[in-house]
C-alpha cells in the first residue's frame, strides 16, 4: 500500500530545507533553496540530453561518481548555461560554499539552476546570502524551497508518499519546476526526491531511472528539451529499516512510491504547462515498438495545430489523422482507430461514428480527457501527457524576459 | 537572363484558367478551380510523403504514369482525404467531368483537393456547377483560379517568369496556396505551374524535382505535413521551342526559371504563414553533412520558444543555443558560433560579443532578417524559410472550422 501524504521534500525524517530572495530575480521573489539531509545517503540522478549541458549538470555528473550525497543548493532566475569556464566554476562554489556550511565533502552537495542560458550567474549576491539561507534550514522549509525554484510555473509543485517497508513507514518527498521547454528526456525541468528509506546506490538509481521514464519522460508542453533538466533523489536511512533488498517485496513497494511521486510531480509540471486550459492524454496502443508508439505519442503531442484545436475544442480529428501520417511508422488507413474517452470516432476500415462530433465536443470541454490512437501493427503502447496551445503561451514566451 | 513577369498560370501561351464559387465554401467564397492548357504535354509531379495521402494524390500519381497531362481540377474548403473508395471515387469523377469537357482521356487530367480532411466531397456542387467553371476557361482566368485554390491563406500567390531558350521568349507561370501545415517535404500546399517551353517527361520531372527541393522543402510555418501536397508542372510548347536537351545551356535556363518561380511562390507562403508577422531565414553552416544541417536548421524551424521569441522580437538566443543542443548532432559548445544578419553574437569559444544585444534587438525588428549557425564539424550547409510563432497562428487555428 502507497498513500498520498502532507509536505514536501522534508516530509521524510532527516530532511531540511529553506528558500530566500537573493537578488538573482526582482524583489521579493525567491530565488536560491536548500535541501540538505542530516546525513549524508547514497544519491541518484537523471540529468539531460542536451549537447550544451549548463554547469550545475556538469558538476553533478562528476559529483555522483562519488555515489553519496548530502545537499542540494538550487537557483533560479538564470540557468548557468553556455556560460564556460567560468560557469562551472561558479557552480563548483556554490556547492563548495554549501559544503563548508555543513561540514561535508564538496562532492556531496549538488547544484541546480534554471533560467535564462548565456548570462553568468551574480555570485556576489549568492555568496552574500547562502549564510542566511544555511540558517534558516528546517522541517518547515519545504514549501519556501519548493517556491524559490519556479520560473514561469504559476503553481508550487509538492509530492509526499507513504508506504510501509519491514513494518516500518518510510516516506518519498519531492518538489519539481517545469512549465516550459517541457518534453519527453526532460525539459528545463527540475526535480529533487528525498527519502528516509536505505538502499544501495546503484539500486536507487535503478529506481530513480525507471520512476523518470514513466514519468517525466512521458510529458511534452512544447516539444523543447533544456540544458539543465536534473532529476535528483537523496536517501538517508533515517526511517531507520535495514537496507533494501533489490528482489525484495519491499523494492517493489518502494519503487512503487518513487514511481507514484514522479508521476504526481510530473503531472503537476503538466497542469502547469506554459498558457495551458487542459491536460490530454495521448495513448497510442497497437504499434510495433514502444519506439514506434512513442513516435506517434511525440509527433500529436507536438503538433501546433492538433494543440490549437484542443485549446478552441474543436473536434477537427483530421488533423490528428494527417499527423499520423506524417509521423514515420507505415500505418495504413484501414488500421486506424480514434477515440476521445470513450467515443470510438473512427473504427478500423475508415468507418466513422455517425455522431460522434456532438460527443467528442462535450469530451474536449473537459479540463482532462483521454485521445487513444491505435494503429493495428502489434502490441505496443506508449502515453504522452501534454497541454493545450493557447493565447497565452504565446504571451508568456514572446516576454518572458522583459 | 531570367526575369520575373506580369500574370500567373496563364502567363506562359496557350494556358487558360478559370475559378468559382460551386457551394464547397459558403457564399461567395471561390471554392473551384480549373487549369487548362490548348494542347496536351509533359507533365511532372511532387507529392506528400504522408503515409494517408488524399485521394487526389492518389489519382494524381496513377495518371502520372501515362506522363500526360492537359489540365488540373481543383476545389478547396474539403481535402476529400481519409475519405475511402468513395473520395477514391469522386476525385476520379472530378478527373472524369473535367476530361468530358476538354475531350481528352480521363488520365490527363489531375485533380487537386484542400480543406478539412474526413468529411465526403460534395459531388452535386461539382456536378452542377463544372459546366460553367468550363465555360470561363480563359487568358485572364488565372487570378479567380488562384483565389479559388486559397483556404486560410490571405493573399493570392502566383508568379510569372520569362527566359529565351533558342532565340525564343519562353514563360514559366505558376500559382499555390499554403499558409498553415507548412513544413520540409511539403504541406497543405498545393503548387500548380505551367511552361510553353518543350521537355521530355523525364527532363521536365528532374527539373520539378530539383526546384522543389530548393524552394517548397526549405519552408516551414508550423512542421506539419500534411495529406494533400502536390505540386504539378504542365509543359505544352506552345512557345514553339525545340525540345529541350537535358544537357543544353538551354535546359540550366529552363531550371532556373523553375526554380525562381518555385522559390517565388514558397517565400510567398512563408509571408502568408498563418499569424506571420515576420519572414525569418535560418541558415546552418558548417554541419558534416547536409541532412545534419537540415536537423538543426528544421529543430530550430519548428521551436515554439523560438518562434515566439522572434513575434516578441526579443533577443533571447539561448532558446537557439538550447536548441542546437537538442537537435541530436554531436556539436561542441566551444565550435558554435551565432549571427544575426551581420551581427556576430556568438564567436567560436563562447566569446559573447559585449553590445550585442542591443543591435540584434533592432535586427529583430525588421520584417525579415537572417539566423545563421555555425556548428564547425564540416563544410555542409542548409536553409530553411520560417516564420514567428503569434497570437494570430493560435486564433486562426483554434477556430478554424467554426
Amino acid at each position: 500500500m502507497v498513500k498520498f501524504s502532507r509536505g514536501g521534500v522534508t516530509a521524510p525524517s532527516g530532511f531540511l530545507a529553506a528558500g530566500i530572495h537573493c537578488g538573482i530575480k526582482p524583489s521579493p521573489l525567491l530565488d536560491l533553496a536548500v535541501i540538505a539531509s542530516e546525513v549524508a545517503g547514497p544519491i541518484a540522478g537523471v540529468f539531460t540530453t542536451n549537447r550544451f549541458p549548463a554547469a550545475p549538470v556538469i558538476v553533478d555528473r562528476l559529483h555522483l561518481r562519488h555515489k553519496t550525497g548530502r545537499a542540494v543548493i538550487i537557483n533560479s532566475g538564470n540557468a548557468n548555461a553556455f556560460t564556460g569556464a567560468q560557469g562551472l566554476a561558479d557552480a563548483k562554489e556554490m556547492a563548495q560554499l554549501t559544503a563548508d556550511f555543513l561540514g561535508c565533502p564538496h562532492y556531496q552537495v549538488y547544484v541546480g539552476s534554471t533560467g535564462v542560458i548565456c548570462p553568468r550567474l551574480p555570485m556576489p549576491c549568492i555568496r552574500e546570502h547562502l549564510p542566511r539561507l544555511m540558517a534558516r534550514l528546517r522541517k518547515g522549509g519545504h514549501r519556501e524551497a519548493a517556491t524559490a525554484i519556479l520560473t514561469t510555473d504559476t503553481k508550487v509543485k509538492e509530492v509526499a508518499i507513504v508506504t510501509k517497508l519491514q513494518g516500518t513507514t518510510i516516506t518519498v518527498g519531492g518538489m519539481a519546476k517545469g512549465a516550459g521547454m517541457i518534453h519527453p528526456n526532460m525539459a528545463t525541468m527540475l526535480a529533487f526526491l528525498t527519502t528516509d528509506a536505505m538502499l544501495h546506490q546503484p539500486a536507487l538509481q535503478q529506481a530513480l531511472s525507471q520512476a523518470v521514464e514513466r514519468s517525466f519522460h512521458c510529458i511534452s508542453v512544447d516539444g523543447e528539451t533544456s540544458t539543465n533538466d536534473t532529476v535528483l533523489c537523496l536517501a538517508n536511512g533515517s526511517a531507520g529499516t535495514a537496507i533494501l533488498d533489490p528482489r525484495s517485496p519491499d523494492m517493489a513497494r518502494f519503487q512503487q512510491a518513487l514511481n507514484e511521486a514522479c508521476l504526481a510531480l510530473a503531472l503537476q509540471i503538466v497542469d502547469d504547462g506554459e498558457g495551458a486550459t487542459k491536460r490530454v492524454e495521448f495513448r497510442i496502443t497497437g504499434a510495433q515498438t514502444t519506439s514506434e508508439a512513442k513516435c506517434i505519442a511525440k509527433t500529436l503531442a507536438t503538433s501546433p495545430l492538433i494543440k490549437t484545436a484542443l485549446f478552441g475544442e474543436d473536434p477537427n480529428w483530421g488533423r490528428i489523422i494527417a499527423a499520423v501520417g506524417r509521423a514515420g511508422p507505415r500505418v495504413r488507413s484501414e488500421d486506424f482507430a480514434l477515440a476521445f474517452d470513450d467515443v470510438i470516432v473512427v473504427h478500423p476500415g475508415m468507418k466513422i461514428t455517425p455522431d460522434a462530433e456532438r460527443r467528442v465536443r462535450r469530451i474536449m470541454q473537459k479540463k482532462r480527457f483521454t485521445i487513444q490512437v491505435t494503429v493495428g501493427r502489434g502490441s505496443a503502447a506508449a502515453t504522452i501527457w501534454t497541454t493545450d496551445l493557447s493565447y497565452d503561451y504565446v504571451r508568456i514566451n514572446a516576454s518572458y524576459r522583459s
